[in-house]
């Protein structure tokens, strides 16, 4: 299938007028765009190597690239915390004060990270919708195209031994099987300190200028020993020029441009605005919390950086749409669509498309916040739930065929299920406790404590006294009981009447039926969106790249500053400006450096760049992708986009607009004169381990 | 008249069985009480002492107490830092860094501080409900009860002079004429830095043990020069002992005792969650505006403060109210009430009146959001919107005879208004379009871009486009111009076209309507409380006390410590358990403690009581309450409540919930030793400045 770029854009949003936009498939990339904009010829070999030294972090949480044969790769820091976070202990907290194995001996292990390398693409497109039945009801033909689905996926499973996703792309208007290589024994080599992967913390997070080394390297294993891989990115050490052609390789994880003004519009006026306020809840509970005690705050930076991150993010994204621009944008489009249809054959296809997205959207809407608490597990905010639930509902779903299983149940996806169950990752009670009694107070606020299901999960207590009772009577923590349950099935999970597994149930029969109305209206969504998709293709038709689905994508674009307030922003920071911003802001938290950067700053070349930005198109997801040249070297790793990027999620620009990323050069200079990580900086230069 | 105590206390909730509660009204003591569980006498010549040497910020923004008769007084550094705040500039930041005139000519006048003492009570009950025809429909009804409380207010205000309010009483049941002689000219004599004041900052906030030195000294001036106070508080220096009985006088805001179930449901599933909401946003947004950049912090230290500070009471709360005993207990007694009536002539009115009360409560519900937004002015957050309404609402008001005008700008309020409406004191536009920003895109995420109003609200731009017009292109932060407008009446403002003014006018007819609608429902629960008040006592009857009003009340109680969690809470702090949890929080902020404490540690007495607890009834607006002694002398002043005391809004119980104090030992210490004011220090052992 061929689909056309975002037909409503309009060319004020666009400049300069030939925007290097969009995340294109691996399978279909902009060969003529690139050829004839950038004179640059995206050959077959150029872009295998690119896509199996790319790497994607669990089912789409960062990206990264093998930059070694050793296996090696490098991603960003907060990419990698989660991980090194598990690693940590309030003894040896790696996440604050670094990491460094100077032996393959002293690499660790970490304890359920999961990483995937995209080995091939199949359309099956045809054979999804070929097994829905024309005129099936929306719920037949959800489970129809369910059941076709984990059917093709444990079909590639079984003949392959790969990891193999059916993803929709365009809304449901084409199917693609991804096939991938997945590491499960991945082990740390190194992570900065957090004060200088997050150098300015919050206040600067998502600005430029900026100066982070947001960086941290793993190796994947196999076997017990490093495993060989043979695709992977060479070091560019000088980096790229000012102007020059760049390219990034990554996962980026959602993006809605293709949504319809009705969509827009109630992601504008009730979806963003509801999640930004559990995101703000969130972060005043931990942030508080935090303050409290040195502790309490290394428990809870990931979950605090992450509640910060997405507010921040979000905010940007909803000033995007609230700003006139966008929308009105979006509504011309649709306008010239619905004109440019007239007299059309398929005219009444198309605008009857539009009407049942709205009228899905609007069913979606009304459901949205009990959807949220219940089945998004908003009311209940803590590890040891999300256990309960999956051994609750791992023994209610695994006896049913493989086709009619919840989705996260299927054959194909159980390795990536069981690494995620059976991790011994800690779990705080003091947290857990924290979070859930918020979450249930939550809860209350918004359907009041009358509400019978409300009722019934408080069970007469208060939410601080029913969320500690609950933590402590629970189980669920200890793993060995969790595979006792899992291997047991449903009987053993009743039979255990563990009491945050019966919470689970108690309100799994409304969580159920509200996931059901969620996927029919989303099956009305993919149909009407297939049938929009097609038309536009008919009467505008040109190349262009789905929505963002947290598969691997390429972006392409020119190193470049822009222009903010009448003065200009250069594209690239130093290390020496990074010194300069630290004394500005008096060494204040979070501007305030580590020992070793203090002490050792004589060492460092001030003029040696640290961050640079670029017109890529990237969306969170993105974090970790290798910026590549046109030779395919590694120049750079993704980790933010500015400000005006935060739109992109619906709309991209460039005119201020842009992708940022640490440079290769401020890695090798500061793995060699900060760290002494010798050997690290010659595996990176040379592409293998030193013997 | 004569009301019970609260009837739904059920015993199990107070531990002692005699609770020591109450929020008592200075002309209707609890003698009896008194006398018999504490063998106290509560003189008249007593309690006009305590009544006189007690003082109102403002019109109950806090509490304080005249401690020389030189008219110097005492509150808190948290009452008085709206004050210092608009004293003090970048480089003179008082707030931050304390203040202290070492002369009279030293003493800083504050810009717009208004503190008011109270002369007499007069009951008017009789006068305003003969006012009130019988079955007038409730806008009648309440229009009459406006112009009869305006009527009495003036005509006292015209024959005394004195600041004259009438005041509601019982939720309707009552109405007191309060006189308060007015003082206009304060100025600042001492304060400390913020650090000491709130060592421990947010996360120590409502906790204990504690160590604050939350205090600032203010003087009175009359013609320029000290006013003599005819009643001031001796200190005592050696400050109350364990199990000590004490007093606590002050202008407690407003409880939430005497509510029905209805409306205490009211405010646990909708009222509590949508202001803590607003509240979290607003700590969220200030918080990392203020690590942005130090300037950032100093102007916004005040509303971010206010923010976490209405957050962690809040919470406590609706902690209360999410807890089964609270609520089971008003059930209880309600349906107790209802049972004793049986058979009574009056149980008709009485159920009625239940009704009443549910259907207004739900009204109220109905329209919470959109009043909020639209005449509370959540939509619109900063100090232009607040000036340009006034000016537009003085405009049109101030014609209008003086019973019919909106409440604020009744004659009797005009020197408060006035004293606020032409305060010199700095406003920041990046603060102003901050927050106005930021409260622009909570009001279309609450009502939605495409509601007619917000649409015109926005005029086609983003909330924070809007904002930075708005801001910019307003004339109301200038004071002449608002002289002017105020002065030139509704023609004036109208001819000025003053962007803000004109939104205030596109809004004010919507917000007009729900205050006519919130004042009719407002009648109507006057009304049936009243009912309730009388039935109850007529079936019940006992001394009681008013729910809080932010007027002048009485609390006794005793010094005690409490249980937590097993272990003892003594009942004191000193100044050696200060610097012990300053290094056990590594004197990281907020722990962190100014420099002249840090350099004079050694030379305070480590054993000086710093801050202790008592079971005084207080709730907020009691902050800067003198606490006293059996013989009227002032031993601590209160500045806090624990966590436990925060249900206090709705029910009092003092198993653990405490009032927290600065005991006077400390004041004197640190004044004398730490920052050498050895003639406050003077002035406050003799009760005059030295001469």
């Amino acid at each position: 299938m061929n689909y056309l770029r975002i037909a409503f854009l309009p060319a004020v949003l666009i400049a300069p007028a030939l925007a290097d936009e969009g995340l294109w498939l691996f399978n279909q990339p902009p060969r003529t765009i690139l050829r004839e904009r950038h004179h640059f010829e995206a050959s077959g070999p150029w872009l295998e190597h690119l896509q199996k030294a790319s790497v994607r972090f669990g089912s789409g949480g960062g990206s990264g690239s093998f930059v070694s044969e050793d296996g090696l790769l490098i991603s960003n820091h907060h990419v990698g915390a989660d991980a090194i976070q598990k690693l940590s202990t309030p003894e040896r907290n790696y996440v604050r004060d670094g990491f460094h194995a100077r032996t393959l001996g002293g690499e660790l292990r970490c304890m359920d990270l999961e990483l995937n390398v995209l080995e091939s693409i199949e359309d099956v497109t045809a054979r999804v919708n070929a097994a829905v039945p024309g005129g099936a009801d929306p719920a037949a033909a959800f489970a129809a195209r369910r059941q076709v689905i984990a059917g093709i996926e444990k079909e590639s499973l079984d003949r392959t031994g790969l990891r193999s996703d059916v993803v929709t792309l365009w809304q449901g208007g084409a199917y693609h099987l991804y096939r991938y290589k997945q590491f499960t024994d991945v082990r740390l080599v190194f992570a900065p300190e957090q004060q200088i992967a997050f150098f300015g913390g919050d206040p600067d997070n998502f600005e430029f200028p900026r100066h982070d080394l947001d960086i941290c390297l793993f190796r994947v294993y196999e076997n017990g020993r490093p495993a060989t891989v043979p695709h992977f990115l060479r070091f560019a050490s000088a980096g790229p020029r000012e102007g020059e052609l760049v390219f990034v390789s990554g996962h980026p994880g959602r993006t809605s441009r293709l949504l319809t003004l009705a969509e827009l519009g109630h992601l504008r006026d009730q979806a963003l605005p509801f999640r930004l306020q559990t995101l703000k809840r969130l972060e005043v509970l931990l942030g508080n919390w935090s303050a409290r005690d040195e502790e309490n705050a290394r428990r809870a930076r990931r979950a605090f950086h992450g509640a910060q991150n997405g507010r921040k993010a979000l905010e940007g994204r909803l000033e995007g749409l609230l700003g006139p621009e966008l929308l009105a944008a979006k509504h011309r489009a649709e306008t010239d669509l619905r004109a440019a249809l007239a007299g059309r054959p398929d005219r009444a296809e198309a605008l009857a498309a539009y009407d049942r997205i709205a009228a899905a959207t609007k069913r979606l809407a009304a459901q949205a916040v009990r959807h949220s608490l219940w089945e998004g597990a908003l009311a209940f905010r803590c590890e040891s739930f999300n256990l309960a639930r999956t051994l609750l509902r791992a023994g209610d779903e695994r006896p049913k065929p493989n086709g009619e299983r919840l989705r996260e149940f299927s054959d194909a996806g159980r390795k990536t299920l069981e690494l995620r169950l059976f991790s011994a990752k800690p779990i705080h009670t003091d947290l857990e406790i924290l979070t859930l009694a918020d979450s249930l107070t939550f809860l209350a606020g918004q359907l009041g404590v009358e509400d019978p299901l409300v009722r019934r999960v408080l069970a007469g207590q208060s939410p601080r006294r029913r969320a500690a009772a609950l933590i402590a009577s629970t189980n669920v923590r200890d793993v060995p009981f969790r595979k006792a349950l899992y291997r047991g099935g449903a009987g053993a999970v009743s039979a255990a009447g563990d009491p945050m597994i019966e919470l689970a149930r108690l309100v799994d029969s409304e969580a159920r039926g509200l996931r059901a109305v969620a996927e029919e209206q989303q099956e009305i969504l993919h149909q009407a969106h297939a049938v929009l998709a097609r038309v536009r293709n008919a009467v505008l038709g040109t190349e262009g790249y789905p929505d963002a689905t947290s598969t691997l994508r390429l972006s392409f674009g020119v190193v470049r500053g822009y222009e903010e307030h009448g003065r200009p922003v250069p594209a690239f920071t130093t290390l020496g400006t990074l010194f300069e911003r630290a004394r500005a802001m008096k060494h204040r938290s979070p501007y305030d450096l580590p020992d070793a950067w203090v002490k050792r700053q004589t060492r460092l070349r001030p003029d040696t760049p640290l961050n640079f930005v670029s017109t890529c198109d990237i969306i969170g997801g993105n974090s970790g992708s290798p910026v590549v040249n046109r030779a395919g070297e590694f120049v750079g790793v993704i980790f933010d986009g500015n400000l005006q990027s935060l739109p992109w999620d619906y709309v991209f620009e460039d005119r201020q607009g842009r992708a940022t990323a640490v440079h290769a050069a401020a890695i090798l200079e500061t793995l060699d004169r900060i760290y002494r990580a010798r050997d690290l900086v010659r595996e990176l230069e040379h592409g293998r381990r030193p013997r």
